[in-house]
């Protein structure tokens, strides 16, 4: 934290300007430059800095070098009362899932739940900002992604034919504020190895394993091993079934046709999504559904503490501080991401992210 | 296996004849007592045994407890073209779950997708025998439920308000045998740490704490602490959210409310449990789905080995392995179980279970 306080501090309303401007520059339309960039604030505001801003330079490499089609046209393929498959047209993940959410959202109203899959998409995010779309319908959000880099063999094996395939989960409350679970099925996920490695630090046991099946500590050697799955063979069997129900379903990239999107800046990657929503009105009354989640919620923070642990967690509760924090405060950008960020304006010929 | 080659080998006909007859002798119409026994013999055939007829003189006390309806009214209480809310009336959970997947089936058929809740319902044996049930009709199924046991305090607690919330997803192949993945959401089921005290084995570390934090190995002191979530607090997310899902969703039991079937014989559980069907001929042509499902797990099966690793596996090849050897060779059936069976009869006054 006391590094955090030393960090620039830049207004999410500034962050969202600067990230649609880059967007327009490389040919973006203003309305969809706008969505993405309202996405991707949000992301750092929730705290999950990892798929903000951060990655701006990167998309900005992946549509400057074909990879990405900027003028998609998003498109529910087929449906029926409960279901969609959404073409993406190779267009940015954000565009193409929210337009998928929307179709779960408006789907379940009437049906009482829907699951609506994307193919023809792009990396998107974090998995958080798609499942907590329903929350505001008071609805349940559900959503699974193949990521978009294999760095996971199956389990007992040495082929990264796996991707760290995320899982979210929000579920809203009453009072309490909603609990929103967002994993990747591996112990760590790779960004945060990246930074252990830029920080010179070395990662704990149990993150990566070496081609001998030896701990793997030291992240300057990530490319000699790979990541481990939550649970052993667990989180291997989920990471393949995520795979499968967000991949295989849509006819989407799965397995061994997953592209590396972090070293390449020209293939397309039909990267596949599914997003799922469940109207808690069809099931039962809505009020006595949130005050269960209170007391549940509240049952759970206030019970018995192991020695040592200062309070209980319910998962979304760093996103909501977070979010509290940074839209009085700003979000923190380390100083090497400022000195990328003004390098990438200065490219595309915008102005710099201002202080 | 040298020690299961010693044990009595016993038919699936032979045994679910049994079970149906022990279900008839306290009162289960014989229809009921027959699917029951279809599907807890069902169990037993695919390598689950502590979820087949194990459990028999467990149900059989909870009937005569009045635990469990033995004349259940289970019925759809509400429903949209993609969902229902099965309401089970406290009857058998196998009843009630074969009930709410067939509507799930049958929803999905036009929806596309369909997702089936379930309350006032009663343990049901293994997940994945209801996660399968959609295979046949060329369906994905996913199934969720709150555990019948509190053995799981929230990450950094003490206070068990969480049980090992299971889920199971199948998918079908072409050539080869489906993907079955059917996990607790903690490292060890409960039923595991038990074997282990039977054996007089000690535990590995990771599978139990104790009340002060540190690994609990010695299985007779199981009840000084409690078991582990798979990933840490990931496990615990998992497990919460499955809770939410199959619990609160559909005003079931979750949290404080959670009955230990296995210290009570007398108070209804009002289990939750839910269950998705996804017809995959709505997304995809199925033909190009076998076939990419049919590469991938090949890919999976045939890719490089750590050292020491004689084979990768998918989720389910256990449960292939065991179907094809005790569908041809019987049930093998341990010694203890054998004399509880036996004595069971006697108490129903039915038949001894031929050997």
């Amino acid at each position: 934290m006391a590094e955090q306080k030393q960090q620039q501090r830049i207004s999410g309303d500034r962050l969202q300007a600067f990230i649609a401007s880059a967007f327009e520059a490389v040919d973006v339309p203003r309305d969809d430059a706008k969505t993405i960039a309202q996405l991707m604030a949000q992301a750092d505001i929730n705290g999950s800095e990892g798929h903000g801003v951060f990655r701006l330079p990167q998309y900005v490499r992946r549509i400057k070098g074909k990879a990405i089609n900027v003028r998609p046209n998003i498109r529910v393929e087929r449906e029926l009362a409960a279901m969609a498959l959404v073409h993406g047209d190779n267009g940015m993940g954000h565009l193409v899932m929210k337009f998928a959410a929307e179709k779960a959202i408006e789907k379940a109203k009437t049906a009482g739940v829907a699951w609506v899959g994307a193919r023809w998409s792009n990396h998107a995010g974090p998995a958080s900002l798609y499942a907590t779309m329903p929350l505001a319908h008071n609805m349940i959000g559900l959503y699974m992604a193949v990521g978009s880099a294999n760095h996971l063999p199956p389990w007992g094996g040495l082929d990264m034919l796996l991707s760290t395939n995320p899982i979210a989960v929000a579920v809203p409350a009453g009072d309490e504020p909603a609990v929103i679970l967002d994993m990747a099925t591996t112990v760590a996920a790779y960004g945060k190895v990246k930074t252990k490695a830029q920080r010179g630090e070395m990662m704990p046991e149990g993150w990566m394993m070496d081609r001998t099946g030896n701990p793997l500590t030291d992240p300057k050697r990530a490319n000699e091993g790979f990541l481990l799955p939550i649970g052993g063979y667990k989180g291997y069997g989920l990471a393949l079934v995520i795979g499968m129900l967000a991949g295989n379903l849509n006819a989407a990239a799965m397995g061994r046709d997953v592209i590396d999107f972090n070293n390449d800046d020209t293939s397309e990657t039909n990267t596949g999504h599914a997003i799922v929503a469940i109207n808690i009105e069809a099931f039962q009354d809505l009020k006595e559904f949130k005050s269960g989640m209170d007391m549940l919620i509240r049952d759970i923070r206030n019970s018995q503490r192991l020695p040592n642990v200062d309070r209980i967690r319910l998962p979304g509760d760093g996103t909501h501080v977070a979010r509290a924090d940074r839209e009085k405060n700003g979000v923190p950008i380390p100083e090497a991401l400022l000195a990328a960020l003004d390098q990438l304006a200065g490219d595309l010929k915008i102005a710099k992210l201002p202080r």
